[in-house]
């Protein structure tokens, strides 16, 4: 029969112009492969006779086929569906013209989704406890933002951030972090990644700019500046912190996490940020301080920013509400000198625009009505309380094998691990007893790392604590 | 007086380590300015006794100030603070590290806040009317979703979004788009703008991959391949739409807007729909298209998408929701081959991570609920309207000057402008009379501009638009 028919071929004169009708359908079922190569097509005064149109406009539609090669004559009269197979395209035929920094992370899995494998207990880093968390009161705000905003039309936002925002943020990081600063400091992002991307565009020249970060460090931040092009040195870690004097001469950035350390969780010394001040002002270097999950703060010695020591304005300091909320709001910020803040908006607008400003405003109004410091005074006791009982429970089942590391703030601790029992084997051991854990060479590029087991707090109940340690520590011994 | 006692130094037994405690508020006072350069210090033996503590203790904190240069002995046995002076750095001082690609951005203020004069008539373009949005099921959605997160840990999410959004999506363009997809296809990100940086980052090598563009053209498109380092050829537009013949051989990543060409309104004709898939096969090129606003049609001719035609699955397809719902909702998508989702995984993880889960499942319901389909065929109705009396008051006041162009879809329209009247002027004296209008200039980077205004639909009531052109029209004239 004729293929016509069997596509459903159909026009209407209440949609316009018969010729692009009749030519739109056939082109799309050639190209789409529903009319296969050497189909013959039927003749201009059936199709015509079928569709109830003049001759001339299937003749008309069918000269466009022809000249776009979709249609070929045959020897004789007919009139045949040219050969425009096509494949898709794969990956591997791709692969010449996947050619951006992405290919280059395919292997490496970070933060992969859970596996197959039942966790008892999670020691996952990186989350917070949300079960805790004051949603009722939290979805009245949003719930307040929406219904204003229903009553006008929304007008674009300011890519910095709303000025309410930027000035609950600036006083709460100036009381609680002794951070200096003022709201026109503060440029509000999704969120400490999106903050490593839009510096990466201020600071590296691709190729060239010199990139120093902590190892084993945080290897999102690390990615972000690898993307932009930045030449990056991975600096060794001790007990101390970042050391300072290994720093290479070429570098320009350097990117810490002071308070504590990602992964290691040791406090940069006072002297380490002196001395890593008093570098950048001898040759001319900007510092990215992530004080990540600072606001939980452990023992009684709290310990203030870096940036709050810096008198130059050489120290962007980077934080997020991904822990002290929750991570779905995708809220963070940079508190930055004031010259910096036109190049972030120029930066974020090329990127996404703007954080909603539902969220933005609901969120100053949660830090204005005191919610957010009272979610985290009692979260911090939570933590605090979780972090002294696993402590209790390492030196109850794990004297001389497993100790506490030095940890002042934090949703994570660290554990150094003698040295008979390889971190790596123990995580991967503890896992099949359904224990999440981590490790240290999750997050590192070196081999020198320390043997170092680390426990995330967000998502352990305190009275499986006792429990669980001393089940990671019989199936660390028995593997051995 | 010494100035200790004006610093209010104190130590507690209770908060650990004395001489950390003394040597950790000294500096910080020096490094911050408190204590001038050259006050001298008052004798270890004296502090000892005013804090209460060992002389040891203050003697110890001294040396290392000392150490670390915070400290100087003076001639005899006085010790003075030492110079630290330091001046903040400016954006002139700071400028040899702004070296990343933002600072080539800076003068260029596209998409600036509102001016100061008032706008009696706006035809901004680019912005949807919220006031019809009905944000109370909305809100309704979004509180659903809140309380099902309430009851468990929130876990991560997909960097390439949530199954059941990524299947209403797929399902939606299938639809109404024809953009033939499976939700395997679906990548969900923050909109159209981040879909842009995601593809720079698998497609773009810095310096070396050739990137086409329409000119005049969608400037934030460019921007984000431009960041990324392409080599960017601006191509010329008729009234066809991309004139594929003008394509340089360098060009692997061809960007267009088919639907409805940013900003002069025309619909790619077939022909050169076809011409742009056949040369993509030939050159091996990847195509981007942009499908923005195509969801509100104007007139009874529906044209697909470029998509729709691709046999080979080199067209990535990027969609939004910041005009069919709002633009504060962030979240835009691309369809894209199976093979690249990973790829786009890995990427949107470096740059934010995610969209909120509550945002995805609150949008995914909305779209299942059909809600998202009644609202546009409501707003579909209400931008015809407007359109319509836009064409009718050209056409009753501006006959021989102002000549609608040839538009299918979207939620703007072109007016070609008689050449005795420059567009650029017409927006500026426009502007001055309080009517916001655009023109062709501002998304161009090339002198070869169709003299065009633009007129968005979103924000200008129907019953004023017979005024507002009348007015346009005589300020244009009048202005000549």
């Amino acid at each position: 029969m004729e293929p016509v028919f069997a596509l459903g071929l159909h026009v209407s004169r209440a949609a316009g112009n018969l010729v692009a009708q009749i030519y739109n359908q056939l082109s799309k079922a050639i190209l789409q492969g529903r009319l296969a190569a050497g189909t013959a097509i039927p003749s201009s005064r059936l199709l015509a006779m079928h569709l109830n149109v003049s001759r001339n406009t299937v003749l008309q539609a069918y000269a466009r086929l022809h000249s776009e090669g979709l249609l070929i004559s045959h020897a004789g009269s007919k009139t045949l569906v040219a050969d425009v197979t096509t494949t898709l395209l794969t990956s591997a035929t791709a692969s010449n013209l996947v050619t951006g920094i992405i290919p280059l992370w395919q292997n490496t899995t970070l933060f992969a989704q859970p596996g197959p494998s039942p966790i008892t207990f999670n020691f996952s880093i990186g989350l917070a406890d949300t079960t805790l968390f004051p949603f009722e009161s939290w979805r009245r705000a949003i719930n307040r933002q929406y219904r204003k905003m229903e009553t006008r039309s929304m007008e674009p936002g300011h890519p910095a951030g709303q000025p309410l925002l930027r000035k609950m943020i600036a006083k709460f990081i100036s009381q609680s972090r002794a951070v200096s600063c003022n709201p026109e400091n503060i440029f509000i992002c999704s969120g400490a990644q999106q903050a490593y991307v839009l510096l990466a565009q201020l600071f590296i020249k691709p190729g060239e700019t010199g990139f120093a970060i902590e190892s084993p460090g945080y290897p999102m931040a690390r990615r972000a500046f690898a993307a932009a092009g930045a030449r990056v040195f991975d600096v060794p870690v001790d007990e101390e912190g970042l050391i300072v004097d290994a720093i290479p001469p070429e570098v320009k950035i350097v990117f810490v996490t002071p308070t504590h350390q990602f992964p290691t969780s040791v406090p940069m010394s006072i002297a380490r940020r002196t001395a890593l001040l008093k570098l950048a002002k001898q040759r001319d270097m900007i510092i990215i301080e992530d004080d990540y999950d600072s606001e939980f703060r452990i023992g009684s010695q709290p310990i203030d920013a870096l940036q709050t020591l810096d008198s130059e304005g050489r120290v962007f300091y980077v934080g997020t509400f991904s822990k002290c909320m929750f991570f779905d709001i995708r809220t963070g910020f940079i508190a930055a000198p004031e010259w910096a803040i036109p190049f972030l908006a120029s930066a974020r607008q090329a990127q996404d625009w703007r954080n909603p400003l539902v969220t933005q405003l609901a969120l100053a109004e949660f830090m204005q009505n005191g919610e957010l410091r009272r979610h985290i005074s009692r979260m911090n006791r939570v933590y605090e309380q979780r972090y002294n009982a696993i402590v209790a429970a390492v030196n109850k089942y794990a004297r001389g094998m497993l100790t506490p590391g030095i940890i002042r703030a934090g949703v994570h601790l660290t554990l150094n691990l003698h040295q008979d029992y390889p971190a790596q084997e123990a995580c991967a051991n503890a896992l099949q007893q359904g224990i999440k854990i981590h490790c240290g060479n999750e997050f590192s590029v070196t081999d020198k790392i320390p043997n170092q087991l680390m426990l995330g707090l967000g998502r352990i109940a305190q009275n499986n604590i006792d429990h669980a340690i001393k089940q990671l520590v019989s199936c660390i011994v028995e593997n051995k």
